[in-house]
């Protein structure tokens, strides 16, 4: 099974699902106050959209980066892609939510808070669960060596802790989820760049 | 006429689609309760947005694999097609008016659970007229023995009589009916894993 | 300049537009009376849904036609097919104002009527540049001898008369624009056949 | 790593994002006054849906020319092109705001156009960035002598100046940002071809 369309249909998925997020930023219109307190009062909206679209970003990026590691797909893999999409596809569901009751404080901010990690960890452990398949299956172009195979995939699946930490953060002050949020995805990326520097999954390492 | 832009514009199609399921997920915002109470309220939004975006999914993963093995297309399959997306780009508004009246009991949530068997029969049917049509007009690129058309043809139909019988048990009780359709979802899952493993339309059986 | 991602991104155009199509069917949701009342009082978003879905469909695959004809493309073509995409994405919007006011009578239906053929026109005008500015420059793999130029264009042109007279039978009866949308559509089908049947611009004719 | 990948990831966006300006176009429906009054008051929207659609056409089309002159891309390069898309998924939000407040007057109309001249500001920004950065860390086909970097960037970054004074005449006249938004597209398409024309970077000068 080739994995160009499957490609194809998470990169749509992806550039949907990434736009749909401006859909949050809209103010309510003339009669609702000079604009400018709107938008100044709209500033958890911004916040919200510039992480939430690093975020979608950054995955679409490892995804494609893991994608071209693959020598083939199988089936069991496009239902693992799905999974990570159905989260993808709820981030701006999750962002809205976070964006709207960010200032709300009490319970709900924290709710809301909550409801934005859990789905980042959803999508983290799905993206991992598919790297584990890939990996156990022999999908990649590369045959990792088995006693690697922990490390590997611990080393991707690190991001689902850091959001499990950010869930338990959203009960101390809801914002912290969004500053977490933030430092993932620069996290990402220096993360991979060491990965291309030093021995990869790539290349493959001397050991 | 190359199938490749087919495939493209399908997958947008399905990508959109997919992705405006999420759209129903929206919460009233501050001022209308504990957020958590409306997030538990939703469930139905929840558990439909679940279930619609494997049956898209799956869709998605059965039209790949059939247009995989068309040798080519032409017009009478691009409007088939057509058809079918018709049907599926309906399935982001049945399953929002099935989540809104999934609770609402009688008479209403009756009509909404109609209503969403009656596009996913839609969906089905359009997917089967498209593979009688490749059949017949050895789209494929194998041959299939006309004797076996009838039996290949009646399996990919199967699908339709399972989505009547979704139909008939929303008279009786409606979340029935998004049962039914997740069990259809995992049923294509093992369904088509059996045609893979078995003598099957790709590799040709030795009759 | 490569065909090929202006064909992608026409795609992608087109896909989000026939997607968009579907927001207009919502219902009011519980407590806006009995849905199957709603539901039945919807037919003009329902039947609108269907001709819009199959005039976007019917362009995209004239434009699929159209494309494969093309040996290369140049800069203005990009901006008559930016200029086309303009009126393919206001269809959506016309498309749910015509629902909106199919039956309310007077006036409003009537302007309704004919912003709809309106924007259908400043579609198929819009195609006819292109293809004629494709001719006239040389895009096509074929050359078309010089004196054939205004038959072949005139040919593609007939839609922009269609819609024409559609225009003016908004002002006799509102729902006649989308009758007349629907049979341009069927029309399409078979013109385009005849074209493939008989001598045409692809093989090149004996005469 | 291969371009072809991040150009249909882009696309998607660009084709999302253009065809989501659209739904800036609503009407208020039966009950809100003659259709024709709606349309016509409604007049700031169509006049920034044409002008964004040409705005976003134009960047796409910049896109696409200078992806072509890519023999790779790095993963810099694709932060900066999301940062690029960023802004250019926040333009249907500043359309939908200028229109809105278009003809309201006083401060509120400032701040819209202001609000639209630095999203504009900020894709043609990231679009010099992504540029600069392909310039000096030659990802181009053609390297470029180092002496004319500052020429060559400078060139691709003058829209960043129009938008500033855009900025500035939003103080002045708030639709004066749409006149220059729409003045700027113009002037893209005529400069684009000159350097076509002209000695260009793909095919180089005799210096």
């Amino acid at each position: 099974m080739d994995r160009g369309r499957v490609e194809a249909f998470s990169d749509g998925v992806f550039a949907v699902a990434i736009t749909l997020l401006a859909l949050n930023l809209a103010v309510a219109g003339p009669g609702n106050g000079p604009l400018l307190h709107q938008l100044a009062h709209q500033w958890p909206a911004f916040a919200s959209y510039v992480v939430s679209f690093f975020m979608i970003g950054i995955v679409w990026v490892n995804h494609h980066s893991l994608f071209r590691q693959f020598s083939h797909v199988d089936r069991m893999l496009l239902f693992a892609n799905l999974l990570l999409l159905l989260f993808v596809v709820a981030i701006p569901f999750a962002t809205a939510t976070l964006a709207d009751y960010l200032l709300s404080g009490g319970q709900d901010a924290r709710v809301a808070g909550a409801l934005y990690a859990l789905v980042l960890e959803g999508m983290a452990l799905s993206f991992t669960v598919m790297f584990a398949h890939a990996v156990r299956s022999g999908l990649l172009k590369v045959s990792i060596p088995r006693e690697d195979w922990r490390a590997v995939i611990l080393r991707f699946g690190v991001g689902s802790l850091v959001y499990l930490v950010a869930f338990a953060l959203a009960f101390v002050w809801a914002p912290l989820v969004l500053i977490v949020a933030g430092l993932t995805a620069l996290y990402y990326v220096f993360e991979r760049v060491s990965i291309e520097d030093g021995p990869s999954v790539e290349t493959g390492g001397p050991d």
